[in-house]
């Protein structure tokens, strides 16, 4: 299990900035190497962090790297990993991505590297914001975040142990779970969420926003998350439909469920109904 | 328009403990009387807070007081106020609550303190929290918070700047409106979010509780007031249920919309979907 020697950044917005500033921290000495769309973002990283080369082609960004990280919106990473394969890369390279949604991103990511002779493995460190960008970026981001990361049936066990170790030393707790089980997972304790909160925003201010000037904690934290990027959920969405609409469902159901007891006045029924809900949320530990 | 002399609040919960420790703060040198249904509650009362007088009884916490606050679950209100007003009131009490719905609060409790020669005008602040009790009660909850206060056409105006003074003293923003207009406003703003809360924490994880190891900040904000007490906010919904229930159709409206474009693969529609709620959720100053 090799320490890295050389990291590839691809896209430094909120999640990749964060990333290279964690890494600046945590891994002294490990030579970090940005890939950005747009030449004034590659700018932006040589002006903030001067440590750093950045540069628009994926050549040269990765160049000798033993780790490239994906960090761009799930739709665009088919195009950049092909581009990737296209390249001269070092015999250890190993690529992973930090996307909300695996199975799609694996199924197509894999075998684009694996034919390039070069290792993927997913990973999807639980930590974000509503706010994107490299200003925005955060060398604490992924202090104690679950990573999730999933190996396939081709996976060795040492890639894998390579990818565990890299984000154990960034300060997550790793999780490690099949393509499929993740994406169960993340459409119940994340995608849903996010959803709920779009749903909440609009149904609350859709006809009248002056309600807004009364509002409170609830539905600042409650609707939080609504105010995230719209190109990027709608690509998580969409690569995790199935699962994202079973979720819903459920909580379709949940909620006839509540408006018969309200209609019914069963103040019994609803008791017990909130109180189940209480008793699911308090055994998230306080922090 | 004359200052508070003496204020008695009922229940000394959360809101209530918390309106004693702002008036301790905010008010020196008026008298605090406090109402505990449990002998113990009036207890912790004078051991926390040895300038304040407890008791259980209606008569001695109302005696003298120039207003008095109810602060107990909306459904024991009515049975309070009648035994209040069946006591020896001083001839300027005014009475309010800090309930979260108005409609049927003062279409109740109007009537049976006018009977009884006081006044009664409802409160809303809108300030609170998951947590219950005296023990997680704040001098700081209502600072800068919207405070709700209903008129009804028997209300005069000198009674109505006496409680906003009142309210202001204690570092609200008070908006006045309508008791039906207060039920159509906090339910989409406050018991929508709460509704919402409850259906995405029992859809998130009422199948299999271990996705809770791989939560991030999301699901912790979204679902954060579905940890409120069951019994209070039975009571809330029941009070408020036709705007509740118009609210949450609103909601089951918007959900259907988003899964027919997550069936269709409908990716601009989406993306437009999901700008509309961010861009209200953006209409919420940061903080």
């Amino acid at each position: 299990m090799s320490a890295e020697r050389s990291i590839a950044i691809f896209s430094p917005g909120l999640l990749g900035g964060s990333l290279i500033k964690t890494i600046l921290q945590r891994m002294p000495g490990v030579e970090i190497r940005v890939w950005a769309r747009r030449e004034e973002a590659a700018q932006e990283v040589r002006r903030e962090m001067p440590a750093v080369f950045a540069t628009t082609s994926v050549a040269e960004a990765v160049h000798g790297a033993s780790l490239a990280i994906l960090c761009m919106p799930i739709q665009h990473m088919p195009e950049i990993a092909r581009q990737m394969a296209a390249c001269e890369l070092a015999d250890d390279l190993l690529v992973t991505d930090v996307g909300s949604v695996k199975g799609s991103v694996v199924e197509t990511l894999e075998p684009i590297l694996t034919q390039a002779k070069a290792v993927f493995i997913g990973s999807h460190p639980m930590a974000g914001s509503q706010r994107t960008g490299l200003a925005n970026a955060s060398g604490d981001l992924f202090h104690r975040a679950a990573c999730l990361i999933t190996p396939t049936p081709n996976t060795r066990r040492e890639h894998l142990d390579r990818l565990r170790a890299f984000w154990m030393k960034l300060g997550c707790r790793v999780r490690e779970m099949t393509p499929q089980a993740h994406d169960h997972c993340v459409a119940r304790i994340s995608h849903l969420p996010h959803a709920m909160a779009v749903l909440t925003t609009l149904a609350a201010l859709q006809r009248d926003t002056s309600v807004l000037d009364s509002s409170a904690g609830g539905f600042r934290d409650t609707t939080r998350v609504a105010g995230g990027d719209p190109a990027m959920w709608a690509g998580i969405f969409l690569n995790n439909k199935d699962e994202v609409i079973s979720a819903l469902e459920d909580a379709a159901g949940a909620m006839l469920e509540l408006v018969e007891m309200l209609r019914s006045m069963d103040e019994e029924a609803l008791r017990r109904f909130l109180a189940k809900a209480k008793a699911l949320r308090d055994l998230l530990p306080a922090g």
